[in-house]
């Protein structure tokens, strides 16, 4: 029986867990279909999830990232993930888990402990960083002073919504032209099922990068991460998401476009850009690693 | 005599003044045309300029407010301002003023203290407060944590300079295309200048409100500055500068366009829009607030 603390990265396909140890070890990283998981419920599906991994080790904290917006004490979602159960239904999880195990148990927007998880891997934590995780959405998230910058409200860092895109799309979220409607995976493969393409997504950038839409794409995303990065005057820009780490991204274009409309002489002289890696089970781990510092708190 | 901190705010055109007592009291408030004030040299010519309103008091720090960019430890400049000397002169200031006074000199970008004005007058360092000043430039500050935000180096906010103004044209900091090149008095007063209009500038909103040009500038103003509320996730947004000062100009109109790029529910259910006061002093004033807060830290 070892003190650990949960980390937990939900998505609408996956779901994966991290347990580590009070010293900041990895115990175990495990991966599961998220349909499974929340077959019996969403409650009782994540906490029989947790529990079948910690078994009897004692559970200090939980974090558990969503693909959602979040309250800003952390326990209950402003917005409704892309699964399949409602608001009132996700705002059980901090009280239900935290019953049953004994400890706080925060909700948290995943693309933030991705940061986090980036942050630590890059030891950075020293640094203003920003991580734009072009994926689904335009994900976007702030590193300030050592911690998760999340404003005044907890909803900090929403790039993707920034009012920057095709004015005639309405966004999921319900405004006109965010920044997604352009620049993100959603408009990306909008595009691709909008083309007489013969290969599969996967090889889009293989096949297509020198295509004036694919042009255009860069050209939004390298805008709205240079504003942020003169907006905030940031050390270190971290650049990640499932759109990047496709086959043969144009990674070197958009750093060109990027330090074209970065300001002269600062931030531009020096800013460090760096490539997040692409492990699947980044999401968790930052989970956890966030989860000890919430520990350390106490 | 008594124990000051003195306030500066130096523009291309005037120079003002605020004497202010350690407990916060105006003492004196004095404006004079800049190429008088510097005529005898840059250095010599503000510290003329103080001491001639200090007198015998004891000075306990200096703060002075250029339309540049500042070093991060506020002793330099990182560009030039619009104001006939180099950047080695402007460089001297500090060091100068201080063997001078006794005291502590900071160099301080202007719209960071017209911010700290507002801030203090409107009684909300406990907010996350952006202010946003369309003068001739487009001015933004960010009021995060109790004090100014300044970035990494120094350079925060640059809100004028985010990469969503007229590619074709190019910016005065070196880039092309910046915001001010489509959201600035001077972006305002090269439309004027290429009509024929009949009527004076400071008529422009009271003749012109619903022309396409004022439509466009508008929603440039507001995309921008709702992409700021939406990474910041802030409490409370001003809104001032000399063009919002014109006659008619459309404030109603901007706020709702805000209110429309805005991300639901949150910020935009909790967001505070507030109109910043037009008094020319306020600058110098937040200066010399701003100065008394360095004071406290020592």
């Amino acid at each position: 029986m070892e003190n650990i603390v949960i980390g937990v990265d939900m998505g609408a396909t996956h779901i994966r867990i991290c347990l580590m140890n009070l010293q900041g070890n990895i115990l175990l990283t495990e991966r599961r279909k998220t349909q499974n998981v929340i077959a019996k419920g969403l409650v009782q599906g994540l906490t029989d999830f947790c529990q079948q991994f910690a078994k009897t080790d004692k559970v200090s904290q939980i974090v558990i990232g969503l693909p959602a917006a979040i309250s800003k004490d952390r326990r209950q979602v402003l917005s409704v993930p892309n699964i399949a159960f409602s608001q009132a239904e996700f705002n059980q999880i901090s009280p239900a888990l935290s019953a049953h195990f004994h400890c706080p148990v925060k909700l948290e927007r995943d693309v933030n402990l991705q940061l986090v998880y980036d942050v630590y891997h890059h030891d950075i934590k020293d640094k203003l960083v920003l991580g734009a995780y072009l994926g689904t959405g335009m994900g976007f998230a702030i590193w300030l002073n050592g911690e998760l910058f999340i404003g005044s409200h907890g909803v900090a860092g929403e790039l993707g919504h920034i009012p920057y895109g095709d004015e005639k799309i309405q966004c999921n979220c319900g405004n006109q032209g965010c920044l997604e409607t352009v620049c993100s995976g959603i408009a990306l493969k909008r595009w691709y099922d909008s083309q007489p393409f013969d290969f599969p997504m996967d090889l889009l950038f293989q096949q297509k990068a020198n295509d004036d839409f694919v042009q255009h794409y860069l050209n939004h995303a390298a805008k709205a991460v240079s504003a942020a990065v003169n907006l905030f005057d940031a050390d270190a820009l971290i650049l990640g998401g499932g759109v990047m780490d496709m086959q043969d991204f144009p990674l070197p274009k958009l750093k060109q476009l990027i330090a074209q409309y970065v300001r002269k002489p600062l931030p531009y002289q020096e800013l460090s850009i760096i490539k997040a890696e692409s492990s699947s089970f980044n999401g968790a781990i930052g989970a956890a690693l966030f989860a000890l510092t919430q520990q350390e708190k106490k």
